[in-house]
Order: C-alpha cells, then sequence, then structure tokens
C-alpha cells in the first residue's frame, strides 16, 4: 500500500531559520525612513524599538543566513511540529494529469494554520525583552488567533484589531481569540486617531489590513509596556516560516522526491516565504525548481502592482519598504480569503518575484473555492479560503503539465484548514459567491497615493 | 528537552480491530426481538439485514477477538493514523499533582474527531455490499460530518437527520456534511411518521438522538438500495473503535509508561471504548488500571440509569439492547455536548460497568467547560464539549491524586477538537452556560417508559 504521509520524529525539528536575504544575488533595496527618504540611521532605528522590542528590530535588520531557534520556542514548536507531509492520491486521481502532487499540512498547529510559527517566537522575543502586552492586526483571524494562542503561553496580554468583514463573516475566529484569553476588536474602531480617520470619511468602512495595522502600530506607540506585532510582510517574519520548507526538503528527501513546482497562496507573503525560500536557495544555487506564488485577482499585488516604495499601512506609520503594492490606501473587495487583503507583499518575496525567482499567478474567488471543494472531496481535508488559491494554482499546473505531456511534481503549502471559515462553503456551494473583478482606473487610481513616495533605484 | 508527542509510522496502523466480546469474564446477555422477547432467531437477522447491510450485521454478532481491517479501509485510516499521543505537560504544570497525563488526539482526522473510525468501514462494508444510499442521525454534528466524509471517499449518497438544537446551534458542521457532498435536515421532520408523531406532540421538540435514529431508520427500510448507519451503541461501532487504544498502547510503550488511570467521555460510548477496552482487556488478565467513563450529569446515564433492555430508537425500530438507560423517552436537556445527549449507554460499556471493569462519573456543563479552558490554555488545541467531560475526569484524578500522594500515569482520549463548537465557549465565557440539573423524579417519569420491558437475566 502506497505511503500516504510522511511524519518526523520531534528530533528533526530545525534547529535554525533560512534567511534567504544572504542569498539573494543582487541585494534588496532598503527600508527608507518617511520623514528624510533615507536608509534607517540610528533615531529611525530607535523609533522602531518603540514599535518592536529591539530584539526583534535587530534580527528584521540581520543578514545571517542562518539564526539559532530559541529552546523555548522549539519546546512549544513541538505542539504541532514538525508537520506532516502528505502525498494528494486523491486529488492525483481526480485530475487524471501526469503529477505527483504533495503538500505540508500547516492545519494541525492549534489555531489551524501556518501562523503559529512566528506568533510564538515574537512572544517569545517580547517576553524576552521584558514586554507584557502586544497589539496587532488581523484579518481572516488566522493571525489574530496564532498570536493569541502564542501571547497566552507566554502569559502576555493581547489586543487584536480584526478587520471588520471578516470578524463579522467569522466570529469563530474570535472565539478563538476569547477562548486563548485576547480582546477581539472590529476594526476600524473610534478608540485611535486612525480608525476615527477612517470612519470619518466612510462610517461603513469594511476595514483593511492597512487600517487595522495602522489601529495596532497607534495603540503600541502609546504605551512603555506594549509592542506591536505583525504576522507577515516584515522579514523576521519570512525567516520564521522557513521551518515549514526545510522540514518538507527533509520530507521530501525521505521519499526520493524533488519537487519541478513549490507553490504556495500569497497576502503579505509568509506561507508562501515558509515553503519556498529553503527552494529559491537551491534555485540561486543552480537546481531547476518552478515557484509559483498564487494570489487573488481582487487583490493583484504581484501580478498589477507595481514594485515601489509604498507604507505598509494606511496611516504611514511604518517605514517605506520596498515591494509590489497597490498603494497603501486600495481596500480590496470583502472575498472570503481575508488574509489575502493586503495591499503590498513582503518585500523579500517582492524582491524574489523582480529577480525573477518567482512567478505570480492570480486567481478569482471562485476558481479558488472550486478547487477547495474538490481537494475536500477527494482529500478529506477542508482548506481554507486562502489556501484555496494554493490548489487553485496547483491544479493549473497539473493541466499544463498535461498539455505538456510531462511528468511533474508538485509541492505546495497546505496553509491552514476552513473549518471556520465554512459560511464561505456555504455562499459558495448555494451560488451566492461574488466573482469580483478589479478595474485597471480602479488599480490607478489606488496608486496615486505612491506617486509622490521615493521611487526604488 | 522533553518528548512533547509520539508519532507512529503507517506501518503500525493496527492490522485488526479488537473484540471485548471474546473476553468478558461473564457474556453479554443478547439483544431481544421486541416482538417475541426472544433473542434473534433468523427471520430477525433477516430483518436487521434491511437495516444495516448483512455483512455488518455479522459483525455486531462475531464472537471472534480479532477481526481483519481491509485494506480499503488501511488506506484511508491512513488520512490521519496512527493520531499522535501527547504529554500534557502544561496541563500537569497547571494542576501540580503528582500526575503525568498523556492524551490520545483524535481531533487531527479531517472532520476533526474519532467517529471516522467507523465511519469509514461502515462506508466500505456498505459499497461492497452494493449500497448506495445511507441514512444517519447525529447529535452534535460529529458523527454526521465524519459519515458524509467517508461516504464522499467511496461515492454513497448521505442523508442526516440532526438533532434540532444542535443543527441550531452548530451551523458549521452541517456545512461540513454539505462540503463533503451530503444532505442534513434538522430532526424531527414531517417527512418521517416518526417525526410527525413527536411534532404532533411537541411542535418546539428540540429533538434527541433517539428521536433522530428512528427518522433514520424508517427512511433507509423504506427503499431497498438504502440502509441506515449508527455512530455509536453498537457492538461493530466499537470494534472500529479500538484502533485508537491498540495504538495509544504502542505509543505509551514506546515511551516505557503504562497508565494507571484511563479516561473518556461517554455518549454512546463509542470514544470511551474504542481507547479503553484493550486496556480493560489487561485488565481481565490481571493487569491493575483503573478505567473511568465521563457522562453529562444532564444525561447520566450510567450513574443515575438502571441496567435494563430497551430500545435504542424513540419509537421502538431497534431490537431491545441490554444496557444502562434512561428510558427511550428521555429527551435530555440542550446541553452543548450533543454528542452525549442519548438515553442508553453501549451494550458492551453497559456490561463492563456492571463488571466492575468501567467506573462511571457525571460532571455538570459549567465544571466541564472549566476543565476545557484550562486544557485550551495550557496545551493550545481547544477540545470539543464532549471531550471537556474527559478533561474534568482527569483534573478529578489529578486532584485525587494529589490527596492520596500518590504518583499517577493518567491516558485519556482527547476525542475531538471544538473549533466548529465556539459558541458553547461564548456562551461559557460571557456566563451564559447553563448548569442543568435532572431531578429524580425525571428520571423516574422517564424510567416509566421501560417498566413493561423483559428484565435482563
Amino acid at each position: 500500500m502506497a505511503q500516504k504521509k510522511v511524519f518526523l520524529g520531534e528530533e528533526f525539528l530545525p534547529k535554525q531559520w533560512y534567511n534567504l536575504n544572504a542569498d539573494f544575488p543582487t541585494p534588496m533595496p532598503p527600508p527608507l525612513n518617511p520623514a528624510t527618504g533615507q536608509p534607517p540611521d540610528d533615531s529611525f532605528v530607535e523609533h522602531m524599538g518603540n514599535i518592536f522590542p529591539m530584539n526583534l528590530v535587530e534580527q528584521e535588520m540581520t543578514g545571517e543566513r542562518w539564526v539559532d531557534i530559541p529552546e523555548e520556542v522549539l519546546g512549544i514548536y513541538k505542539i504541532w511540529r514538525p508537520s506532516p507531509l502528505y502525498r494528494a492520491d486523491g486529488l492525483e486521481k481526480m485530475l487524471d494529469a501526469p503529477v505527483k502532487i504533495y503538500f505540508k499540512n500547516e492545519g494541525v498547529s492549534p489555531p489551524g494554520s501556518h501562523k503559529p510559527n512566528t506568533a510564538v517566537p515574537q512572544a517569545y522575543y517580547n517576553k524576552v525583552f521584558g514586554i507584557n502586552r502586544i497589539t496587532t492586526e488581523t484579518g481572516a483571524g488566522q493571525w489574530g488567533s496564532a498570536l493569541s494562542f502564542a501571547c497566552q503561553l507566554f502569559d502576555i496580554e493581547c489586543h487584536v484589531y480584526m478587520v471588520k468583514v471578516s470578524f463579522q463573516q467569522k466570529p469563530y475566529r474570535r472565539l478563538m481569540m476569547m477562548t486563548w484569553g485576547a480582546d477581539c476588536v472590529a476594526s476600524p474602531t473610534d478608540t485611535t486617531e486612525a480608525g476615527r480617520k477612517v470612519l470619518a470619511e466612510n462610517p461603513d468602512s469594511p476595514g483593511s489590513l492597512g487600517i487595522a495595522i495602522s489601529e495596532a502600530v497607534e495603540m503600541a506607540l502609546a504605551r512603555d509596556d506594549t509592542r506591536y506585532s505583525l504576522g507577515s510582510v516584515l522579514n523576521h517574519v519570512m525567516l520564521h516560516q522557513t521551518v515549514i520548507g526545510q522540514e518538507a526538503k527533509l520530507q521530501m528527501d525521505a521519499l526520493g522526491e524533488y519537487p519541478d513546482v513549490v507553490i504556495g497562496c500569497a497576502g503579505g507573503g509568509s506561507n508562501f516565504a515558509g515553503l519556498a525560500f529553503p527552494f529559491i536557495a537551491d534555485k540561486i544555487a543552480g537546481k531547476e525548481v518552478q515557484v509559483i506564488a498564487a494570489e487573488p485577482t481582487s487583490c493583484p499585488t504581484m501580478t498589477k502592482g507595481p514594485y515601489a516604495y509604498d507604507f505598509g499601512d494606511n496611516n504611514h506609520m511604518t517605514p517605506l519598504l520596498p515591494m509590489h503594492t497597490l498603494g497603501h490606501n486600495f481596500v480590496p473587495a470583502p472575498i472570503h480569503a481575508g488574509g489575502l487583503r493586503y495591499h503590498g507583499m513582503a518585500p523579500m518575496v517582492s524582491h524574489a518575484v523582480t529577480q525573477g525567482l518567482v512567478e505570480p499567478q492570480a486567481f478569482d474567488q471562485i476558481a479558488t473555492f472550486n478547487a477547495g471543494v474538490s481537494f475536500a472531496r477527494t482529500e478529506g481535508f477542508i482548506p481554507a479560503p486562502e489556501t484555496n488559491h494554493a490548489i487553485a494554482a496547483v491544479i493549473a499546473a497539473a493541466e499544463q503539465a498535461k498539455q505538456e505531456g510531462k511528468e511533474k511534481t508538485i509541492l505546495f503549502n497546505w496553509s491552514g484548514h476552513g473549518l471556520v471559515d465554512l459560511a464561505a462553503y456555504d455562499a459558495f456551494l448555494s451560488g451566492n459567491l461574488t466573482r469580483y473583478e478589479l478595474p485597471q482606473e480602479e488599480i490607478e487610481r489606488a496608486l496615486e497615493a505612491i506617486k509622490d513616495l521615493p521611487k526604488i533605484g
């Protein structure tokens, strides 16, 4: 009987995170201080140290290829890591294409996604730094629930600003946060300057990650014992997620396999980076591997947005980051994949795209739920709406292999389960899901917001 | 660093199910034909063959100690089995008692509970027998979703009667069933005689497992290509679940451990039996091990109900089963642990109780959610409301060990996660959970229903 999955013992947990910044053929452009338009000087680093604990600010800037994972973090990783690698033979059979499909199941963590891979070290570094209160934003709630889980284990207070449309669509993720002892409110709120500004313009704003980030950062800056935590986009987040790809390489190796195609969905970029970066390191070293990042057509950051300096948030509180962006005021349509509703893309992922190391593809909401239901009905596990974008890309890659008549091995990141996103499946199965188009003129209007910012290069 | 969990490779999947009926010191009383008051004769077996496929009827009656697991079933078990065994060191630390606590995590299956352990073989045996449509009932929805998952993989139609109170409280489990292609309706319905009878007496009936069983059996009998499937209570269900305990023994063994106390929650009895029966075999053979079955005070079948012949359903369609029962018309309070709202207890579990092999304990809803939140905040995973009963018993056993000043090793069945039961946690955390008492006179009134039935022995 064929092997269905590969488990690794806890002794195979990676002991270091991998930093792709050490291996890019051309270095990333630096972030810029928006006040000066210059790379961060000491006073700016100090300012960042008011937003994040300084040990994480240092990790954000490190050029080291390998960063040790603290013992305390490994101790908590062991609750769900190493995560299993699966063969999707049921899906293969349905697709009837010359492909083998493997996926890394990140849904086995307590919050059900890859997010605790970075939530746990972030809570740890905050704790070590003496911080006892963390603020954050969340889209679909995967990040907020992961950080709530991590903060609970380190006895840190957690305050979450949840994008309003997701707060309404996904009450169960808010309840997960409550169960882990966190506070969760619908953003925009009237408790911050940033929130009040948005509400004044549009009292019915569905919110966005950019707005929620502004609120959380503002609250972190307001108190000495509080810092802000971001679940994606930043370098240290990408770093933490690389345990996924490192484990996957060991597991594929145990099966005598190496992928021809590596796929992840990308909103801020972290689950994609986590699986892909260790393989991109091989690609830089000369190995042939196609790497695909799947995003929604309603928020086509990489496929339609320019590579430019932009703010990470709505309210100009972050440094200027070099990234694919639709402009920091862009408010994506309320698709169910709330975790992919972000105007920008992680600088590291964006840089990998511009270097030709990553191929972005966009999929519409209907196509992704078609893919997700096919997966659920052949493999059993019900995927998160975000993950459905990766599955749509897997199906497209399988169809391409069929057309080319080439045998291919596909590996993708099953970034989380959809058990608390079932209202979205309900909408899809009853024919009530909207297929959002994003007109070019709307993109151009959104990009007005960055036209006066410094340019890259 | 201490080991957190034990995974077993797929090669360690049990190849046979264990049948405790081969080892009981005193044999179980037989079921009775309600029409004759006698043990089943040929015509009665034939009648049962109209409800269940005959291959499962034969398995129900087998006295063999070991029953081979078909290859096709093993192939699907591998999607989530062997399930991991965890050390609950976070909970241990909180309890500060001289105990080691281990749990078997059955929440890793696609539907999130132990139920597919029997749903998959039942769907398989139906398929082999040429059945292409299965009806069933479900309480909290764990069984209905598990059977939907299994039927989808074997390309069988699945029709689920869901107890109305759970249908309303747990929309997400219904959506899981839909996603796996099943039909799910709120019971009582007006589409069956059984349902109409209940609605005529009480149009606002919250439903019960007994009523839903009657509806599903009636619909199975109405069509030749259709059979009924039961997720608990019956012998073959207990059999299928024993993969849990067999794996747990291997995993405890790998750690050099053997439990002093084995604990499971019990509604119909299947997850409890699955973990406990392989250990009860050891107990019968002379090994010292305490086995505890945890039930709700609002449905205290084992702690308050007599051991007597009773119908498995509300409408007198099943054989008379020898079991601890509160009477087949008993409608339990609408607690959130919907899977524990059953008037009877599996004949095999009931018999083990009467033989002194199992010690039943009852816990009220508030105590169980207290236990569940403690677990979620120390171990990360959020348990199902049913599972919270087992955790309440674990905490009680740890407190007893502390009082006795004895070191103990506790093993319990973490029968499923609570990610789609979060509304119940919301009610608990906001102080809106009801503590149901069950007055003795209400029990006596319910037991009127069985006073004219044949007696055991």
